[in-house]
């Protein structure tokens, strides 16, 4: 029955999916049993990387782990909770300037939907400054990000803009 | 005579207006003799709401305070206070992110003007997670938005965008 | 069989343990088997409250939950956890500040204790101003903090100081 | 009649009132009827500089400015202010680590007199890094520092410690 | 010999330079052989105001100063530094919200190049609230921007936007 | 002759000195042509460790470094400087919560002595967490530490208390 299973979402445009977020995902798996990592997207606002793409690599990154699904949502994070039957929201915080906003997000998500939960792993100390935002910006300045993602994924040159 | 009048003027875009600046103004009456809601428009650039929506929905919330006054304005915040008189500029402060920011701004607007003093009320911790931003994006993914509204506000669909 | 069953270590010193330590057990509760609530404690070093008080307070505040057990501790927090079969330490995160020292402490736990997670939950918005050093100085002038403690509790007067 | 004023109580334990202090209560005489500036004390813990000259100091700063008053107390801080009529709290804001834990304060202060305001100005940038505690590690290791006190006071040597 | 020099990069928009960074500048002369400052550009995204005017305002204020120089650059900053045969990269810290953004853009580029150092100047108390953007955002509602801007800079009226 | 040379000071009660404190000095080398290690104590308040164990550790663990040098010092941070010919103090970041304690004091050291200027690196990511309050709080408890410290240094047993 599936009342008792542990579903967590862990909510995300991962653009793109870096080795943080890998890794909160890893630490995460022994809590759950199941985590859908959902990617949102937004049909006015296209992303650096296709969405595809951000979808496939993450596939990649989890191939083999049966506690894993990749989804695609749109609209609010605890409708799309509600959908997949998840009571937890997983999150990864980095910084203090990132508590203060996953802080508010996760409250007023709270208010809408009491029952759901946001849940916080810290990001490992050697991966605090990854963020989807400063890889992006490596790659548009022809950088290498090979380091910065989870083992084995090229990020191919088939990015949006 | 209009010296020993305490006016504040409460400066914001209100895009749209919260409960968590309505409470703001109810507390501050008390300290002043009148208070000024000021809403910053930019002719280059539209809100979410309509201009006269966000001004409506305030007098509403406001209906029958004789002590508040709602205006717009367009330029900089300490030239509106000097045309409207006031000496005093409300704030709200959410969380320690805010802080800083808005430290720089009141301590610009005190270099310009030293005469004009920025003061600050704290959000109640109930209403620390509701923002503007937060709010828009609530309603831009379709949720319902009235428990974060002043009483009675119903958000309409003439939305900008 | 114990490995198929998730427990968390929920330290901290609770002197006293307030409205703020109760909310957080109870929505981790889902999460979990079984929530350990640990009182650290320092031979050298009384706190404000008697020890025994402080248990007692809690065991009444839990009572009749079958999944919390409660204990003392002394030493490290990561040797507690191996020594009750916790793979999980629980965390209520108040404010920005809290972070930045609760990131070091879980991180420091994490290099030490590879296998142990430390797992967050954000306080809820009304209850972020209560903690416990707060709730001390009220006592200690007098005043009333039944509203800031589990249902129920009377601080007795029979504290350490 | 008393109702008409208005009243706030400016509380710390100024050990010593500093420039910074002085700059906030000057900058907020417009806004209050009288300023009422309360030191803080506790019959078990001395502070650094005796009482008295904490008094004195403060005192003399504001020579002549018949809306200040100075007073000592023990006990809450809100029963401070019903004590004396006051129905505003006033304080200053150095830093955002400050914010947190004045944010802290002040709601607790709320959620037990919520008809006390607690008001906040910005310190100036100059005295943001003007602290007392710093001040008094200067004093401690002999430098001078009539620069970071109000005009004309002199720090003397009859401190406690 | 080039390698005995200390050469430090001091890059960023300057979208206007202001005082705030001359002041950076001049306290990190003694440090270092050289500094250069380099406006970072992208050619998809112009600034506010024009990148030869602001080459031009720098180069005005650091007039006979013989170890500074002015140079534009594209791409990552890491990849200017190796070019120019910088060792360290010189950044000026405000707030702690503008702390946590720069820690991540430093451990990044030590991730990327390990060699090159980050060295960080707070910025004076009385220059914390004076950034680019609240400048530009004064310059766009028609305020006066003189005395946030090194001596004798004028802002021309020739911006982009 | 000696004004061409740059001195720096690094301060601290290095109790006990960490690899995360070591990091920071053999990245600061190339800065500077000397760097002072001075560590702070005060005759009315003893470390955890004892003072020449605290001199010895980082004797040993700078050994053949001849641009580094240890000693100790009672009183201001900026006297000691002045003393030394020292024209900077080095200082290593962690969190947003370290810099606005370190922004005071070097704003105040600024304010007493305009002419020395503090410098600051960053903590590695991977050192972030380990501060020489935890490492004394793991001693304390029994556990081991010696990964938290320069290599081979091994912690005796003779602390203070």
């Amino acid at each position: 029955m599936n009342n008792n299973l542990r579903i967590a979402l862990f909510p995300g445009s991962f653009d793109p999916f870096t080795i943080g977020h890998f890794d909160i995902v890893q630490r995460a798996l022994p809590m759950f049993d199941k985590i859908i990592i959902a990617i949102g997207y937004n049909s006015n606002k296209t992303g650096f990387f296709k969405l595809e793409d951000r979808v496939d690599w993450i596939k990649q990154a989890f191939y083999g782990e049966n506690k894993i699904e990749v989804i695609q949502y749109q609209g609010l994070t605890v409708d799309c909770c509600n959908d997949q039957g998840a009571q937890f929201i997983l999150r990864g915080l980095r910084t203090s300037v990132d508590f203060d906003y996953e802080c508010s997000i996760a409250q007023m998500n709270k208010l809408m939907h009491p029952h759901i939960e946001t849940v916080f792993l810290l990001t490992k100390p050697e991966h605090t400054p990854i963020s989807s935002t400063i890889v992006r910006d490596i790659v548009r300045h022809g950088g290498d990000v090979s380091d910065f993602l989870p083992n084995g994924i090229k990020i191919s040159i088939s990015k949006h803009q």
